[in-house]
């Protein structure tokens, strides 16, 4: 495949490393020319010669903010003869302004296949880009009723080539479930870490990892997310104002000493995360833990994993838990629930200490 | 030292762990039998005789819930001649409770310094245990007025064994602290979390990491946290209160179409989020990772291994990271930095495609 990546921050330098890593020939453009050089020298690819002359790339992936969409399209389409590519995809979070900004500009929607890959890090730029940021992670393909399923064919192969699991669907949609699973989640892990500002160095100090998983996407750029969320205000202003309404009901039960009903909110809570699919996301993971203790010596892994392959079970992970210094540790190997009997079985037969 | 854990969850355990490394004489007791018999299994230590004979610690490590800590306390107080132990600490999420309740009681107060290790996990009980949780975390001990100089030696020295770092304060300030970052944000991860009971399952399918950090502590022990919660209610509702108060207003100010207000509470939360002290605390893991390609089948996690033990690589933790229906996955080896350049040579001489 010939890719051209116009925006070589955090997402298109990481769709560029992906794409690399499978053969692909990358032309990389970006409005700040020490962006692209920079992912140049990552290996993203080439720079994206000025006048574009000869290069003609099967897709052109717009990694531009999304108000920014909707031009950079035009301006491909209108470049050279038959426009910079065959076809064009976009990685904004919200996918109905951009459809309605390309209109608006009459962009030829047939070869728009808009997207959104849910992947991303707190940190920004080219340097933070990974070939392995989409590995497994939903990516989520709305084309328009004009886009062409020749450019949806080409996309979605795109997506399976940066190893996402595509997930079709319409930008209203799309952009409804965005704002609860991610734009709300953002606002409300800034309002937490808003807190912070003006905490003092003492109660810092006592900061675990709770807080710092709680407030992580915190950092993310402001001007971008605003501008996500003014593309999405509606349906985020819902999810925000009842996360504000059960949290000022827990305030007033609090301080009426009414700690149960605290409880039905933790209860709550705890029972929406549990709904969250497995790190992979799109395809719910049917894994079941297996816990064996092992001893923490260079080869001792490989003995399990030689157990394991010999008994014909697959290992999906693997999490050790371990302790530096200790002779042993735990190792939760994740196989399909109608292996873990199997495993075991040859475990313990084996002679490991298992878990059941 | 001789110590004695009362309490063989995830933080007694991690202690008898971290202790044991250092060559302590580590005695196990808990309510549940089970949980000392896997804890002992993992090295943590020994059970404890059930009548204490010839046991006298020079600390008892009371990791039990905060309601329980005084009980926990007067109980190893009265035991044997001269009680379990020289000195008595807990790991209490709160401290202003146990203190008041061991008043009550009537404990020696001499003896007790009151403690809260800054570390934990969502995952519960001793096979969560690891002997590292403490590393480079800060440890509060709010030793009461009556608290001897030399039981907060030897808690202050049983704290630095743990590879934490100890930091000196009093309980009503340690409380007001953790209701900042620790307690309310437990809350705000739940009330977000909670959203997302009744949400589609399209919706979820889009969750990414951010949403699972947000929401990631919600998964945690109800009854425990209502505990918590209530006996901090009130320093908990004044910072709930302010961020339920900034969510409504962002909901308003985006359904108001005005989103350059949602841009300031955004800048406070990224002033805040960048506010929270690194991760450990200055002593940072000392590992490297190395990443490899690897096919998705049985025996190839243990030829892996095998390749790394003939190479004498010992490794401290992997995490695979690999899109189910693929072909391929990523595995990243965690290894000693020293260690890193002789692994990749090896792997990359047994034909592994790695990425340097």
């Amino acid at each position: 495949m010939n890719i051209a990546v116009i925006g070589t921050g955090l997402i298109g330098t990481s769709v560029a490393l992906a794409l690399r890593e499978r053969g692909a020939v990358v032309w990389l453009a970006d409005a700040d020319p020490e962006a692209v050089r920079l992912a140049a020298h990552l290996g993203a690819g080439e720079p994206l010669p000025g006048d574009a002359s000869g290069v003609t790339a099967d897709v052109a992936v717009l990694a531009v903010p999304p108000a920014a969409v909707a031009a950079t399209l035009a301006a491909a389409q209108a470049r050279g003869p038959g426009g910079l590519a065959r076809c064009y995809t976009d990685v904004a979070s919200v996918k109905q302004l951009p459809v309605a900004q390309a209109r608006e500009r009459g962009c030829d929607m047939t070869s728009y296949v808009p997207g959104h890959p849910l992947a991303g890090r707190e940190k920004h730029g080219p340097a933070a880009a990974r070939a392995d940021l989409f590995l497994g992670r939903t990516w989520a393909l709305c084309p328009v009723p004009e886009t062409s399923p020749q450019a949806i064919e080409t996309v979605t192969a795109l997506v399976r080539d940066c190893g996402a699991v595509p997930l079709r669907t319409d930008a209203a949609a799309h952009d409804h479930w965005v704002a609860l699973v991610s734009h709300a989640p953002h606002l409300v892990a800034a309002a937490m870490a808003a807190r912070l500002e003006a905490a003092s160095p003492q109660a810092l100090d006592l900061a675990g990892q709770g807080l710092r998983d709680v407030t992580r996407i915190a950092a993310g750029d402001t001007a971008l997310w605003t501008q996500i969320l003014a593309a999405n205000a509606e349906p985020v202003a819902e999810v925000l104002a009842a996360v504000a309404a059960d949290l000022a009901e827990a305030a007033g039960m609090l301080t009426d000493g009414d700690p149960k009903s605290v409880a039905i909110l933790l209860d709550h809570g705890q029972a929406g995360v549990a709904r969250i699919p497995g790190k992979h996301g799109g395809e719910p993971r049917e894994f079941t833990g297996v816990q064996v203790v092992i001893r923490d010596q260079p080869g001792e892994l490989a003995r399990l994993f030689d157990a394991a392959g010999a008994a014909g079970v697959n290992i999906e992970d693997v999490r050790i838990e371990h302790s530096p210094g200790l002779p042993v540790g735990v190792a939760e190997l994740s196989v399909r629930p109608a292996e873990a009997g199997t495993l075991l079985d040859a475990l313990e037969a084996g002679g490991w200490p298992v878990r059941r």
